[in-house]
């Protein structure tokens, strides 16, 4: 997978009731490499869009008028509950996600993903309590239930809120290496799990013998 | 120190480039217990403020504003360094944190809260990359180079950014319980540091010996 040029730009998917964490940990980590990406949201209209936390987030841009990016973030949130019965927004996601170098998903997000067939053929994980839900939203998925995040090319998708920041450093790493992705993690006091396969919270939520 | 009744007001102040993290980690896990804390959000104009990291965030309040709160969270980020020189807004901070049952920092939040005299009398904790910058905001106060975080009676300061999860747990556990807080982490799959004293950062960033 070449690297995309510097900066890249990481375009984070906002809607109705979207998981906080789920963007502002990896939104976190990615500007703080200034160099290296640049951060934009979007959402169904510019402007606010509340969270399911109840907090506003500003999208710079509407889907209709999103500039093309290099890595597609979605977040998950109960609104993902409605997005996947949203045929027009899985279309722009379609084709949106269709320019980009990464499309990448934190929590039921990849439900959404899935759902707008963008993991067709892809090993994909997601929540480890919404587990069901998110990989019915994809059958010819490879749902992988114990796993902090999974990379399958330029699918990464990752488990649930702050399982993100630990996927956000893996594709960090991924681009520009192990010491670069670590000392973010440091600066930002993060004790960043480098491996994708640390996943306690699957056996914890019963999806793997405990 | 009396429980605050149910739902809790955690009040948190937004400025011109505040830091995401500080901001919507604690958000996240305050938010995730509904019926036990109401989150709202405060900023020099209702609307849109923009964060270190570019991505804005909705004020519900204006400062001048403000309804009163029993929690209040001042983040860190870049734009704490012209805060601390912001002689209007300190005295109106110590005026709306003097009805609150907990003042509480993230990261160089701490500095600010110095800056505005809350912390005089206490002990507390910073950032460790800007350690020397936040404690000359305050000489009446106990700094605590290592820890993940310090709680002095009503006053909790955590070190930076990603350790104001930690922070926001350890509060929810001292007002509702270990089980409450750390159900909750589960329930975000997040890897709590329980112990207030860890603190890997302190010697990585040279506060104190390797």
């Amino acid at each position: 997978m070449p690297e995309p040029p510097a900066p890249a730009v990481v375009g984070v998917v906002l809607f109705d009731r979207f998981e906080v964490l789920d963007v502002f940990g990896p939104v976190e980590l990615f500007a703080g490499l200034r160099d290296k990406f640049s951060v934009i949201t979007v959402g169904p209209a510019a402007g606010p869009v509340v969270s399911a936390q109840g907090v506003r987030a500003v999208a710079d841009h509407a889907y209709a008028a999103a500039p093309p990016c290099d890595i597609v973030l979605v977040p998950g949130g109960i609104g993902t509950r409605t997005l996947v019965e949203d045929r027009s927004f899985l279309e722009w996601l379609a084709a949106w996600s269709a320019g980009a170098a990464y499309v990448t998903s934190v929590c039921t997000g990849s439900g959404v993903l899935a759902a707008a067939g963008l993991l067709d053929g892809h090993r994909a994980t997601s929540n480890k309590r919404a587990f069901g839900w998110a990989s019915a939203q994809g059958t010819s998925v490879s749902w992988v239930p114990e796993a902090r995040w999974v990379a399958d090319r330029d699918r990464w998708t990752s488990s649930g809120v702050a399982a993100g920041m630990d996927m956000a450093l893996g594709l960090i790493a991924h681009l520009h290496g192990e010491e670069v992705a670590g000392g973010l993690a440091d600066a930002v006091e993060y004790e960043w799990h480098r491996d994708p396969g640390w996943d306690p919270f699957a056996a914890l939520h019963g999806l793997v013998p405990g």
